[in-house]
């Protein structure tokens, strides 16, 4: 089965409207899905934003709002933007790199997406965190032990020098096997279309 | 028949996209089209951006090559970047000013965006102009001798201040007549779409 890189962030609001069906659809198609948590702050620095364009570029970011709010809806989804934004996903990230290892991502991904953008929440706190990890099933303690490890931070560390390897500048971004890379929630059916018919060699 | 208004500025790639599909699309949804030319720059600049965002941000420059490359190859266009990019659009942008008045302008862009973008010529140059529009049946004497007027010339200016007022801070942008605001070819489905079902009344 091809697999598809899918990169988020959690302070991503596109990267939101992405992980709730990305599952669904890449399994329709017969194509694989590999998680990647990365940080896009250091990224935007490398550019010398020192926050969102979102904040950067009002007159966007209220388009921004405005068009997520029309694709939730079409989709069934509830969006609000959190306040503050954007959120510091940080320590969701590292819990979300320990998920990869641990088999629990796409389930925890899915969660702190919602609590932030649906309900409100403040993903910065651990006590939130705490609360989806036991949510979806996962024991806390061992996950924040995990999270807080070196192995963990260097992992999501090396994951956010990979994006930028890769070219990545935004997210969510799509890698597929050969290297194609597609950027932005609306690019997410060119991704699997493209992944699903790549030869599996490459 | 409800109308939908096409903001479009020559420099812009993704306008190239969606003036070369737009008419067929509206009028397969009873929809018509305002084509109006606006100019980036002045945008831009009030952003603190002195060129393109595709030149200031190079791997997002690299990635909308590609993007575009993919999506034109889809629908049997040609695209190579211009070189220099971008190009200087502002008597392009006064002669389909002209042109919206007298009627020619649907025509006359996609003429200036295939010769942009698809044939590799300098659309800042007079004698390339008037090649195109004696290509689209208009005698280029009188089209220049308006463009050059102070009404023509102001009525431009005055487009961009309009789109600034309703948000625009991209192109292509697609506004709707209740006022609904789409950016980016990839919405113009949905721009349509909505523009379809909208009360006359609005």
């Amino acid at each position: 089965m091809p697999r598809l890189s899918f990169w988020f962030e959690f302070a991503s609001t596109y990267s939101y409207l992405s992980a709730m069906r990305i599952e669904a659809m890449a399994a329709a198609a017969d194509v694989g899905i590999d998680w990647r948590p990365f940080l896009l702050g250091p990224i935007f620095r490398a550019q010398g934003w020192e926050t969102s364009p979102f904040n950067l570029y009002p007159a966007k970011g209220r388009y921004m709002v405005r068009d997520i709010e029309r694709i939730a809806t079409a989709r069934g989804l509830v969006f609000r933007l959190p306040d503050p934004f954007p959120q510091n996903g940080l320590l969701a990230a590292r819990l979300a790199t320990v998920g990869a290892a641990d088999g629990w991502i796409a389930d925890f991904v899915r969660a702190v997406y919602r609590a932030e953008f649906a309900e409100g929440r403040d993903i910065s706190d651990a006590a939130v965190l705490a609360d989806l990890l036991a949510a979806v099933g996962v024991e806390a303690g061992p996950a924040f032990a995990a999270a807080a490890s070196p192995a963990i931070k260097d992992r999501l560390r090396a994951a956010t020098e990979e994006a930028m390897r890769l070219g990545l500048f935004g997210a969510p971004s799509f890698v597929a096997p050969d290297g194609e890379l597609y950027w932005g929630d609306d690019r997410l059916e060119a991704a699997i279309a493209h992944t699903a018919a790549v030869p599996i060699s490459s």
